[in-house]
């Protein structure tokens, strides 16, 4: 009864496996887009159709192996977050329609156990906000800025990859409790909408020859007389300029370091010695360290979606689960604006 | 009347005057020492005949003006910590005879308002501690362990220059506090007294060759699994093989620099991308902001001092102040085994 069952609900669903390792940027041989069936849920279980699934940098370190998250497993589906609607159900609170976040990405479809999806609770906005702003992307910079960095009203924020999905949602913060921001990119375009669209104070082009002599001097020609915190999505010579223009007690978040990421050699601040006689601090965090916060995030960030004073910078890409391995390739060559999203084909809704 | 009574009390003292701000060591050419008279003191002023001066890497950096602390003037007598004794008083409160602690060092004798001199109130106490233990130079030790680096009971503490003024300080209350210390010195002779006399954990000699191709392994040869507060006297290589030994969470305070100082080229850690995955928090820390904290500081060390749970490490120099600028050219060479005391003549008790 139970076969005639799953046979009679059998779909298909597409999912990226990883299949070797990556040396260094990943490549298209690495991976492999397979078709699996999909059984129907047992008991407390539903189906889940994605809609929407998010890219992220620290996704080639679960490639490679290296780093301090879980490696992916090889012939396996790769995973990360995605919004979905349960298309069918076998848990009697979760109907059908319901739309959920979980991290089930890299596929079309999932069958999941009730405890691994979360309702979303703010209806009234767009979903993919979800893998953005009010994500783990947005909460990254939340905690970044105020709790890691202490950010006061009044400070002065410097923002690395200011442009990128946290970067971003970081300017923005800043920007709404009353922060002057300064933020680096690395094209003229993204120095542009950091001015135009965002509109932080002060943005510099790192990708600019006549500023990677220093890019310290480039802050103080930016009008940068002092930098009372610095979030670090880059590290290397980006570190190394913000110490140079550190005011006393400054303090640095770090969070990123694309700049040592994989196989590019790493450079490391020659002049900590400013630390001391500034009396830095420089904190290295994980978010997932700082899941108490969740719920205050998301009803801050949730006020200041709706209020305009964020708004949730998305790269969409369109063309469904084909696209995702594509639009990974492009994230980590520093294409994209803010954070990048696929758009799955909402099948069997 | 005021002149003849001058006349009277006329007596001499010798002071050593910067003459030329060295251009990296200090050398002999870059001082002098020149005899002057003393006069009496005026109304709520006393003259203090020096026991004991203190000499302190950080002098280097107020010799050549480069550094967070004030440059000494040219053609003036340097400053530092001194204990004296009062030999002349116009306050009615500092009678002849009391042990004061204030910082005109460098000179035999000294004219002082009322409010620039420190009563010793632990008379019990060796007054050269104040110099050293229970001085700056041990205030510096426990804020930058206990309140920077939030060391705790059975935490794993890595001291570099551990048998220098402060990290044998460090050494000593991270042991009284039941931690594991290991510490790194730059001699055999040296390693052989934190083991023995200090009775750390383990110790390594970073001038042996065979360690200095990497620390880091050294490290892990000395038994030490995972460092959980690293107290940075010395920064560069050190600093980078202790974060590559750090625990998560583990804590650096970043106390001195010395492989940074002067006209030695800065070498940056290359693995900072390890304080993210480890989430270790790097705070650089001037003791000069903490003396709200002195007082705590001056009542716990003064009963480990007396309990025997720390002794003041010191070198004295004996021969009077003729022998202060060698031995700060001594204390620069790295000869000195904790803190460095240049014993002066007590003329005029």
């Amino acid at each position: 009864m139970t076969d005639h069952l799953s046979l009679m609900n059998m779909t298909t669903s597409r999912e990226w496996h990883l299949v070797r390792r990556p040396v260094g940027t990943p490549s298209p041989d690495d991976v492999e887009l397979v078709e699996v069936h999909v059984q129907s849920p047992a008991r407390g279980q539903v189906v889940v159709s994605n809609v929407a699934m998010s890219v992220e940098p620290y996704m080639w370190g679960r490639m490679t192996g290296a780093g301090p998250t879980t490696p992916y497993e090889l012939g396996a589906p790769m995973a990360g977050h995605a919004v979905g609607t349960i298309v069918e159900s076998a848990h009697p609170e979760l109907t059908e329609g319901t739309l959920v976040l979980h991290e089930a990405g890299w596929r079309e479809r999932a069958v999941l156990p009730a405890d691994r999806v979360r309702v979303l609770d703010q209806p009234d906005l767009p979903s993919t906000v979800w893998l953005a702003a009010l994500g783990t992307t947005g909460f990254t910079a939340y905690v970044g800025l105020l709790h890691v960095a202490a950010c006061r009203p009044g400070d002065t924020v410097f923002v690395s990859a200011a442009a990128g999905a946290v970067g971003s949602t970081v300017a923005q913060i800043a920007k709404a409790m009353g922060c002057t921001v300064v933020g680096s990119a690395g094209s003229a375009a993204k120095v542009a909408f950091l001015l135009e669209t965002l509109g932080i104070d002060a943005a510099l082009d790192y990708h600019d020859s006549s500023l990677r002599t220093s890019l310290a001097d480039a802050l103080e020609r930016a009008g940068v007389d002092g930098i009372d915190v610095y979030f670090d999505n880059v590290g290397g010579e980006h570190l190394e300029a913000a110490i140079r223009r550190m005011r006393d007690f400054g303090r640095i978040a770090l969070c990123g370091a694309i700049s040592t990421y994989g196989d590019r050699p790493a450079a490391g601040p020659r002049n900590l010695l400013t630390a001391i006689w500034r009396r830095l601090q420089l904190t290295g965090f994980i978010i997932y360290d700082h899941e108490a916060r969740r719920p205050e995030f998301e009803r801050v960030m949730g006020g200041w979606l709706r209020g305009g004073r964020v708004r949730s910078v998305e790269t969409v890409r369109t063309g469904g689960i084909g696209q995702a391995f594509p639009a990974l390739l492009g994230l980590l060559g520093g294409a994209d604006l803010g954070k990048t999203v696929v758009e799955l084909d909402a099948h069997g809704v």
